[in-house]
């Protein structure tokens, strides 16, 4: 008998981290991939817009077609490099559920992408097959509706990738979690779970989003004046229970952002946002309702300046201002990072007067991720052969295999891997294979890739410290200067307090050089070590130095 | 009969933040302050070391004696500043409890300032009188022993300063909050409460520290090699409750880090940390040991690249490094702003192979503040006429507000203000008065107030996109130039693998200015805007940009 041929998964993105998540599945030349997403940046990694993963290798195999790049939901994590990857494999179609499809071709579309790519749509549930693989969707709860996992046949057993799940019994749109399916896998054998690991340092159970419909209720009926709600612009649900709170207390909805409404459109097109024509009005409108009358749904829950909440919190918005009597609600949970400036934007909303609810003043927000009990039941309901935790940060996957080890795992069938790494399974198991570059590619302005470790290094310290240049002319034959040194800087001291300062540095400098007007050594070094010692000995302070001298 | 004079208190600190705290107190030309502390800087307060009050204007009142310098407690947040103070204000003696002495003296010892302050220490409990005023101290339980509020006598009731605390039954040292003397000061009859905000909004009760000795216990008897236990060098009562775990399971402790070093000396030669000669063990001693006979203590607990704990976590440290075997507990909980920087710590420690314990996994710290029902407890202990919310940011302020409404106190007798705001005391009540500068002022290596707003807005501009100077020199007569533009640039695209761009550069300013050689408009604003421009369409992005043009 001919030996089946190995099945080979390799993280691209998504471990060691929350965001990028994108996964290559290939057997015998033959590939597809899960999810192509984006990362925010760090706040140490100054000026990058996003991260996306690191699949520059892959662009180089010759010994792999692809078949496929699947999408498990609609949220930037797991599609939100879709323009990349389309322009690096052109020709591979995707596959997504129809509200995924709406928000990819968003995407697409702002990018000038749409006409390059074919988009397979298919519904929850639904077997695909991708080329030579066949794979079985099935419907999970999440904070976005439409979300899939899917199981994967493979010769030596079925593998399933969760993709991201809570078990929501009460989910706002009605449809829950695919038991049965996951039941069925288990009864057919699975040698592999992937499964999502963000919260696996937290106990019990994730809350329903039902639980929010009561919070909402009693907001709205203590608000005297106007409603602002915030939340991210794909969190269709929460669009969905405000709107249907607004119904109740006699409310028109205002969906402001340019996001937010491009979504809720889609959303509400493809049947997933339940809302009356009459429901809606625009923010013109919406400013001549009773305040009482209106509630507004906005972006910026994470603390972006730009975001209209932000705008809102400095009075930069050019048609909203807040008033002593509107109720703003921050129907979301600051991504770690993002705390400093979510509630500095908290704080100037109260300054202007505003009643601000945020958890855990209310329960407005409930997370879109199983935790440890429901990371429990899905081994049980799946009673996989081997885990790879996924989607996590390095103390995510080690709890998750942890746990699944108390849960009757032996710990040797846990793979907690990096990004890069290929796990390969055969007929007797699974074995850690090669590894890949796993890394970070910075997408700065319409750079990808070429901002690296080195500028943002460079970028840190001018963050500190600032720059100085000194600029010099000199006579060629004489070594004597011509004028007085010129200095550039920024960030370092504030030029116009400091001109004493500068005068001591422009002596500093005029003195070196006169004392070695013949030397012949290197005078730029000689003046930039001359001047940061001088700069450190005065101020305690490194910044930049450099020093241009112009013999002429 | 004479009117009295009205009694004024300023917070000159710590109003609207959680850090820098400090508070003015004045009647007729007599005055005090109590603390004087720091805080560190958001992250993108770039550079900035740490923040001091404004208490400038202060230095330039002359119609004001002041009396002492008062401290609640040993934090950063409330002696940091001590140094800054002593300096602005000579003469002014210091009045501290005994432990708040001891740190007091570190800090002004390395300043070169210990011999020019006087520190009058008393115990907690005392009276003390400051010049003509009139205080009693009273002890309150926080994170750090001998801590104090004050009861301060005024010709119009009591104003109650509670310092920083919680009312812990069971605290690591034994003795709690002061309750007698807290309702002794309501039948006295208590005009206005400062109290602490920090937690308003959190629910219950904050947990007792000895909880902490249950978790320490377990983590202790599970543990198999080496423990590691990282929390904030000030804390005593941790190292406390970590030399008693360590006695009882039979470990030697290593206290590592130069503060925590310090801070532990201090505390043990005054009697608030009870360890034995023979527990203690200097690094090189602990590495002699079986790896389960010792407990090492590290600074770090906030993931500072520079304490301990980050070195440790990135291999740096030049005597220790982490083993597979190794537990480590962070005894601490982030600080808003630093979440980022403490997970990525607890990633790398776990890549190196660590357990690392932290809350919620399990309970190995606890807050050293009040939240809402000790809070609740508070205003029913004194019964204050009125209420002033302080050390809290705006959020926490407007919560404790509501909360004392909730309480009974109506509503026109709590004053939520800023920094800088004076409030008046007379026979009729109390008043919002005059308004002073209440901002920050930036301390940036040896600069104190020198780098303000300008400076930080170069340096954020700078971190997102660095710079670029061209430099040209050109032929006054014939404006022609004289040899190819040079280039410096950092921050905004890898020089090495740019070169065809910063070709595309020099061609660009040079063809510029040969079309523009015989201008007489400014070349130097031309160069810029052309560059601007070109590198924007390019790039998107947007790097500061400066041109020398020396005419020879």
């Amino acid at each position: 008998m001919a030996k089946k041929p190995k099945f080979k998964i390799t993280p691209i993105g998504g471990l060691g981290e929350i965001g990028k998540n994108m996964t290559l599945f290939e057997q015998g030349g033959q590939g597809f991939i899960i999810d192509c997403g984006i990362m925010f940046p760090a706040n140490d990694m100054h000026g990058v817009d996003y991260i996306i993963p690191d699949y520059r290798w892959l662009e180089e195999r010759n010994d792999i077609k692809l078949h496929g790049i699947l999408f498990t939901h609609g949220h930037e994590d797991h599609i939100g490099a879709v323009q990349h990857v389309v322009q690096s494999f052109p020709d591979v179609p995707l596959y997504a559920t129809p509200l995924t499809t709406g928000l990819l071709k968003v995407k697409l579309k702002n990018a000038r992408l749409l006409d390059k790519v074919i988009i397979n749509t298919f519904d929850a549930g639904d077997r695909i097959e991708v080329g030579p693989f066949n794979l079985e969707s099935f419907h999970v709860c999440h904070s976005i509706p439409d979300c899939v996992g899917y199981g994967i046949h493979t010769p030596h057993g079925m593998v399933v990738h969760t993709g991201d799940y809570k078990f929501d019994n009460t989910p706002v749109h009605g449809r829950k979690t695919d038991y049965a399916k996951l039941a069925s896998f288990a009864e057919r054998g699975v040698t592999l779970l992937m499964a999502d690991s963000t919260n696996s340092d937290k106990t019990g159970w994730t809350q329903s989003e039902a639980v929010i419909d009561g919070a909402l209720d009693r907001v709205f009926r203590n608000a005297k004046g106007r409603i602002m709600i915030a939340t991210f612009a794909s969190l269709i649900s929460r669009v969905q229970q405000v709107v249907y709170a607004a119904k109740k207390h006699k409310r028109k909805v205002c969906i402001t952002g340019y996001t937010m409404s491009e979504y809720s459109k889609i959303a509400r097109k493809l049947g997933y946002l339940d809302v009356d024509d009459d429901m809606l009005v625009d923010i013109g409108r919406a400013q001549t309702l009773p305040p009482h009358k209106v509630v507004f749904m906005v972006t910026g829950s994470q603390g972006e300046p730009s975001a209209v909440l932000g705008k809102l919190a400095s009075g930069r918005h050019r048609q909203l201002d807040v008033r002593e009597t509107d109720t703003i609600i921050l129907s979301s949970h600051p991504i770690p990072g993002n705390e400093e400036m979510v509630y500095r934007t908290i704080n100037r909303l109260i300054q202007r007067g505003a009643d601000v609810i945020y958890d855990p003043i209310e329960s407005v927000h409930v997370s879109g991720h199983a935790r440890q009990e429901e990371m429990r039941l899905m081994l049980n309901l799946t009673q996989p052969k081997h885990l790879l935790p996924v989607h996590g940060e390095v103390r995510h996957l080690h709890l998750h295999a942890k746990l699944a080890v108390d849960n009757g795992i032996p710990r040797d069938n846990i793979v907690v891997i990096e990004n890069g790494t290929t796990i390969e399974i055969d007929q007797k198991g699974i074995h850690v294979g090669e590894r890949q570059p796993g890394g970070y590619v910075f997408v700065d302005g319409s750079g990808v890739g070429d901002v690296g470790p080195a500028v943002i290094r460079d970028r840190e310290i001018l963050a500190r410290d600032g720059f100085m240049i000194v600029s010099v002319n000199i006579d060629q034959h004489t070594g004597k200067l011509i004028e007085e040194p010129r200095i550039v800087s920024r960030g370092f001291v504030y030029l116009r307090d400091a001109e004493d300062f500068l005068d001591q540095i422009r002596d500093n400098v005029t003195t070196l050089l006169h004392n070695n007007r013949s030397a012949n050594g290197n005078r730029r070094i000689m003046v930039e070590d001359s001047l940061s010692k001088m700069i450190y000995s005065e101020t305690k302070r490194r910044p930049m130095i450099f020093s241009i001298i112009n013999e002429v």
